[in-house]
């Protein structure tokens, strides 16, 4: 449930490029102009642009938006514009690059993208980088955090579905997981390949049996050693298995509620979601702030920036 | 070099499909026809032979293939005919299954495979099995062979190639391997790491510089713990990494020159190297063992299955 709104009739790639170029001829740039544009094309609209931009003005249509954009607005213009795979490789590159900081946005990738999604922004990454991310992350990494994060992202998992459950397996790993997690064998290698390993539906399964079993869910056992960042880092790859929407909706409360928004986070998950599942990650929204995101958003932002995450949001007229 | 021979005019797959169907229906299966089409057919072309043999005789030509032949000549037939992905898929699934003889073949299909051909295997592998390879790996794997084993099978390779090659980064890193190599510390995560994610491209010219500045290979640093299983694996690894065709010369040596041929390994690698290297391989067995290929297996195998073998090492008539 993508909460992208596209036109009823869409103009020509050829037409819109010439709407870009003269937006950025203009007297300080059209910001508006860009917004009504980009903001209500799907991804083949945006690559179809970029082609016929490059085709018929011989530049780069991203490099023109970096060049005529700044701060803010501009980030949230060049992901939103870039293809998503190649969005997923730009951002898990700039995450090995300022490691502390952003390994939550690895976790978020490798979890919560379908397999071969996620497996094309590898391929995208090779094509960029010309290393692999996991040669990237394993190199900046040690530890118990390279020990859970290597395989999260190298591994090509089982899209599976609930059909194909093992329910034998999903009981005895549930057992597995638990007791480990009693143990605080928080880096234990079985435990490690369960959650690295399995299908979704399959690590579905094994939690739902966990919660049944033992009462209360795998992370709220691991709720009370939630300060050790290796804790959190497990708890935020199981909710991204599991829960992409709650997760996302957590991370956009973090990102608006705090002093200061974090204007990084948010642009990341407006963009990386708007075609998506945004429709549903704002119903977690709803439902856990009494707070529309859209109105949430409004009230943190301002000019041509909050214009662009509304319009990704849904807004028909940015 | 593929030592693969098609003829200069290759029949319809119609026409082929019919003579392999005339060939099911005579009385005590007509060996010699099979043999005359399939081993003279390149994937592509047996790909289409089996689309066409289902839609005209609506029966799958790998399923008539098992119930007419049998035993290695069967084995050798039917790998030959699978598409290559898919029996990459088939072989890493018959090792997991059979873990403590057969955990070679895995790093073999790991290590030797291109990146990309090596995950359209663990596409066909999810297609096939409903599970991950790397999850049926991890799974039937424990201790240190594990540690090695799931990053090798889950990594998805940069490529690479000689230009791209990080100079600097390879002296460090065979340094590390050396520091790690002297304190027998083969289950080291850097040791690991370096060798489970970087590509071929940089292993080799780290590989280089470690021979260049410690005087000898590392496989010879390996060699006198080359008792040890892990260390074994370990070794089998770099080799498959660094001289595939060497790797698969040693194969087929102890294939042949054991007592009582080794079946299984030699029809797995005369099948899957006929359309890649076996060139190559067959210059290495004629310098290392003084005998041409052909000549030794001719010597070690009889019937159908030795003119088979023989067919893909490049004999024009079988």
């Amino acid at each position: 449930m993508a909460s992208l709104k596209i036109p009823a009739t869409i103009p020509l790639p050829e037409e819109d490029s010439e709407q870009l170029y003269k937006a950025f001829k203009e007297w300080g740039t059209n910001e508006g102009m860009i917004i009504s544009i980009l903001a209500h094309r799907n991804a083949a609209q945006r690559s179809f642009i970029r082609a016929v931009y490059a085709a018929n003005y011989n530049k780069d249509l991203l490099k023109e938006l970096d060049r005529e954009l700044s701060g803010d607005f501009e980030r949230a213009v060049m992901l939103w514009t870039l293809d998503p795979t190649e969005r997923d490789a730009y951002l898990a590159n700039e995450s090995t690059k300022m490691f502390t900081k952003n390994i939550w946005v690895l976790v978020e990738i490798a979890c919560t993208r379908p397999s071969l999604e996620f497996f094309k922004a590898k391929q995208a990454y090779h094509a960029r980088y010309k290393t692999s991310l996991e040669e990237d992350v394993a190199y900046h990494t040690s530890g118990d955090v390279q020990k859970l994060l290597v395989p999260l992202v190298s591994t090509f998992r089982y899209d599976g579905n609930a059909d194909e459950v093992n329910v034998k397996l999903a009981r005895s790993e549930a057992k597995t997981l638990h007791k480990k997690i009693t143990e605080k064998a928080y880096t234990d290698e079985d435990l490690i390949r369960i959650l690295t390993t399995r299908s979704k539906a399959q690590i579905n399964a094994t939690l739902n049996h966990f919660k049944d079993k033992f009462g209360s869910s795998i992370n709220k056992f691991l709720k009370e050693d939630s300060n050790d960042d290796y804790v959190q880092l497990l708890k935020t790859a199981i909710k991204c298995l599991t829960y992409p929407e709650k997760y996302f909706e957590k991370v956009l409360r973090r990102a608006i509620n705090k002093m200061g928004t974090d204007e990084w986070a948010l642009t990341r998950v407006v963009t990386t979601r708007a075609e998506v599942d945004m429709e549903r990650i704002k119903e977690e929204y709803l439902r856990r702030n009494s707070v529309p995101l859209d109105r949430a958003i409004a009230q943190d932002t301002s000019g041509d920036y909050k214009d662009m995450l509304l319009a990704l949001l849904g807004h028909d007229h940015a």
